[in-house]
């Protein structure tokens, strides 16, 4: 009803927002995932079989993180919750659930609560998984804490440090299109941003690939990682925890996409695809011989410790969260 | 290095951040319990035998949850694992790990978020439980969100909902010592504050009665809940979720450190006791010929909706976290 509409988190206070959320949740992953759901002291998450749990959390501020005027409230639920499903990937682990904590000034209205937690929830089900609880707290800013969990199904986690000499790279999901759907929000010419909305909506919501990351873990995965600073500084923390080098070459990286927004804006895609963070590709190291690894062949480990680009360009590069860039 | 001391978040970035917490919480729970620990996509959280995470996350903000100047930076870590460890009590959860996310502004003293690692990593190991990770974020105010991990090793989770007319109502740990603790700072006499230092202290990292959770499952409990809104509101979230009511007796829970404190500041303890919020005392429902229950009887489950308190007190208090009271 309408004058519903006009509603903040103050007038319904803190067990009416629960309420409120927990009726648009339910359970959308995989049945019987939730043996406890939202509204008891804690949740009960199960697992399968194997009773070892990955795990990650992510926090996100606004104005640091996200801009209420660049997204929605739903693609900004949608990106929280894609950030840390696409870290349970780069463990080859089965995403099952999220536990989300989010903080919000009292005058913040409640259906844009309820959007969040609806981009949360469609985001988790394309994942296969179920928000299981949550807290809401008070706060200046808008902050939503997101913790996924994710089940091995018997499988060895992949880690960073896997990967050796004359292993394969490769990447699945996005390369650059968030970085590109960025640069055209800033840029701000509302007929670029309708005419190239896929990188635009990429960047308020990117999308991991789900389910690579267990693909590639079957078929042998030495090393993986999700790019979340930058393919750059991603993969170099591979290398930094293997100890090894990598020879990269994105020149077989044709998207027409990509290169239709770089050209209206008078630049190349290169930067947005070394460097852009928060696309939630995935990296995958793999031996040659491996069969079935997804994702398409950017180069391969050597002996060394950087990344050798193969058009000689010399760059490394991150976004730091208090500040400056490493 | 003296120089050191005065280093900010900012100075040494995101990264050394992580690189000088990390040195700090090691592995201090149970052995094996982390197959992948810190610095990975994810965490790999090992629980044992039975394939069911028991999960609970809080967020905590600075002025909202927790001052600054009334609490140091090591409280404030030990408080932040205590009150997600004590729900976990409540499902009768082995504590296994925490996650936590940590935001803070640039020029906060590297050395004050260290010692918020220490009080978390501190209080887990007292609970059995490691650190598995985390997030650091930039963010205006302190905000400290933590995920905790239990394992239920066969048991069944006690949730709310089982409480049953005849059942007798148990309370494990302290009661009304944490409202104490801040009634005293508020009244802001360092006289008094020395003398109930122990209050204080509560106040500043209450102390959840570790283990009687799961001995509390083992001997039948058919309902818990942890003490955060105080016991008023607790108790009657169990009533709410169960269909009942109580009665509730606290003439015989003495507690002399409480009654001289409250003699101090003339006033009576009884509102702490049965509205204090923070407390992380343990509510224990079980039948009336389980043996091995931890905790002092307070009362009895009755036919019912709400609490009925034997001196004909009439309250129902908890704390709303956006604005008003409930």
């Amino acid at each position: 009803v309408a004058f519903l509409d006009g509603q903040t988190l103050a007038d319904i206070g803190e067990f009416g927002l629960i309420a409120r959320i927990s009726a648009i949740l339910g359970e959308r992953g995989a049945p019987g995932a939730l043996e406890v759901g939202p509204g008891d002291d804690a949740a009960v998450i199960v697992l399968g079989e194997d009773p070892r749990v990955v795990a990650t959390t992510d926090m996100l501020v606004e104005d640091r993180h996200f801009r209420r005027d660049w997204s929605s409230a739903y693609h900004i639920g949608r990106k929280a919750a894609a950030q840390n499903l696409a870290d349970l990937e780069a463990m080859g682990a089965r995403p099952v659930a999220l536990l989300v904590g989010f903080g919000a000034p009292g005058t913040t209205q409640v259906r844009w609560a309820e959007d969040v937690a609806r981009g949360l929830a469609d985001e988790a089900a394309q994942a296969g998984a179920s928000v299981a609880g949550g807290d809401t707290v008070g706060s200046e800013r808008v902050t939503i804490s997101v913790t996924a969990f994710g089940a091995l199904d018997g499988r060895v986690p992949v880690t960073r440090a896997g990967a050796r000499p004359g292993d394969v790279v490769r990447v699945a999901g996005r390369l650059g299109w968030s970085a590109a759907g960025l640069a055209l929000l800033q840029h701000g010419d509302p007929v670029l941003i309708e005419r190239h909305a896929g990188l635009v909506d990429f960047h308020r919501s990117p999308q991991p690939p789900y389910g690579a990351g267990r693909l590639a873990a079957e078929a042998g995965a030495t090393a993986m990682i999700d790019v979340s600073d930058g393919l750059a500084a991603d993969l170099q923390h591979v290398l930094d925890a293997s100890g090894v080098g990598a020879e990269v070459d994105l020149s077989g990286w044709a998207d027409d996409v990509l290169a239709a927004a770089a050209a209206d804006l008078g630049v190349t895609s290169d930067a947005w695809q070394r460097t852009g963070g928060e696309e939630h590709a995935l990296v995958v190291v793999a031996p040659p011989a491996a069969t079935g690894v997804p994702g398409r062949a950017i180069g391969r480990i050597v002996d060394g410790s950087d990344i050798v680009w193969a058009d000689g360009a010399a760059l490394r590069s991150g976004f730091d969260h208090f500040g400056g860039s490493t």
